[in-house]
């Protein structure tokens, strides 16, 4: 069973969608299995990470916006705006596809673990995610 | 149901796959599912990535040349050429699997997202990757 | 059908889990089908690489150890020891789920594959990988 998720990123940043993904997981009601996750993106991501504590998901936006910059003398794909090759190499090293057990009837998330959409685009975007149970 | 992909790389670098793996969901005439891919091999990977402008691929493709270079003084892993080592990281960095959802018969994939095949040794070799449809 | 694999990591470092996941596949006794593996920590992780040679480990250590340091000045989250958010980092660029086909009754890696846990906290830990097989 194939459900599309819909979220509008209002800017980049790690974006939490657990309570989404749980919500469609109890409405499948399937007692064993596998819920997979596929953003149809390639400047938006998914990870999976702490969510206890907002210092974390700041070092990583942080972390990772070092790690690759905006205005790279390197780039060559630069019509689309300073950020858009930046979110392809940033979405190339994240992930477009997870997939997360079900065990009884509940997502497996681990105790500090939440879904992240993670958007490239410094203004955000309309972003799409299709999520299968089974 | 497995299939078998198989793909002889002529050079390092993204190689399109998309019409490969597009031809087995079709013949697999699945209506709603998941096209689980795996690449048997540590010096390769598999991306989902932008395929409109190849600038794109060329940006993916050196940046990440420039992040995980040959000849590093750090390397103790030498004795299968310069590019293995380099080879190992960089599949480690991107994905042995990946999983897309089958909606309608058809692979779900975004308007602008390719399946890529990135091949990390200079010369190419014989690649294989396994595609689940179910 | 999930089964729930317990290991005690002695220490930060790559550590080879392919034998358990071995076991869990031949005792399921599935045909054709999909094992995934799920790790529910955000401070170790999921990879597939060459299990051959421990010294293209040791450098994949060392190269993300690098890469990924403690006491950067960027990290704000730190009240969890100078490891923690590195960890959280290496997770991030590294996989928290993989999906690997299971052919005629056996997991279908290549030759030079294996799995491992990925410990990125000094100490280790008591870390719960979910095997799902179907």
């Amino acid at each position: 069973m194939n459900n599309r998720l819909q979220i509008q990123t209002p800017h980049w940043g790690l974006h939490e969608i657990s309570s989404q993904v749980t919500a469609i997981v109890n409405k499948a009601d399937v007692e064993e299995g596998l819920c997979s996750l596929f953003i149809q993106h390639t400047s938006a991501s998914l990870l999976i990470q702490e969510n206890a504590d907002p210092s974390a998901r700041h070092d990583l936006e942080n972390w990772l916006n070092r790690l690759i910059q905006e205005h790279d003398p390197l780039y060559t794909h630069v019509q689309e705006g300073a950020d858009d090759m930046p979110a392809h190499l940033k979405a190339a090293l994240t992930n477009v596809s997870l997939t997360i057990p079900v065990v009884e009837r509940r997502l497996a998330l681990g105790t500090w673990q939440g879904i992240f959409l993670w958007e490239h685009r410094r203004r955000g975007g309309q972003r799409s995610i299709i999520i299968h149970i089974g």
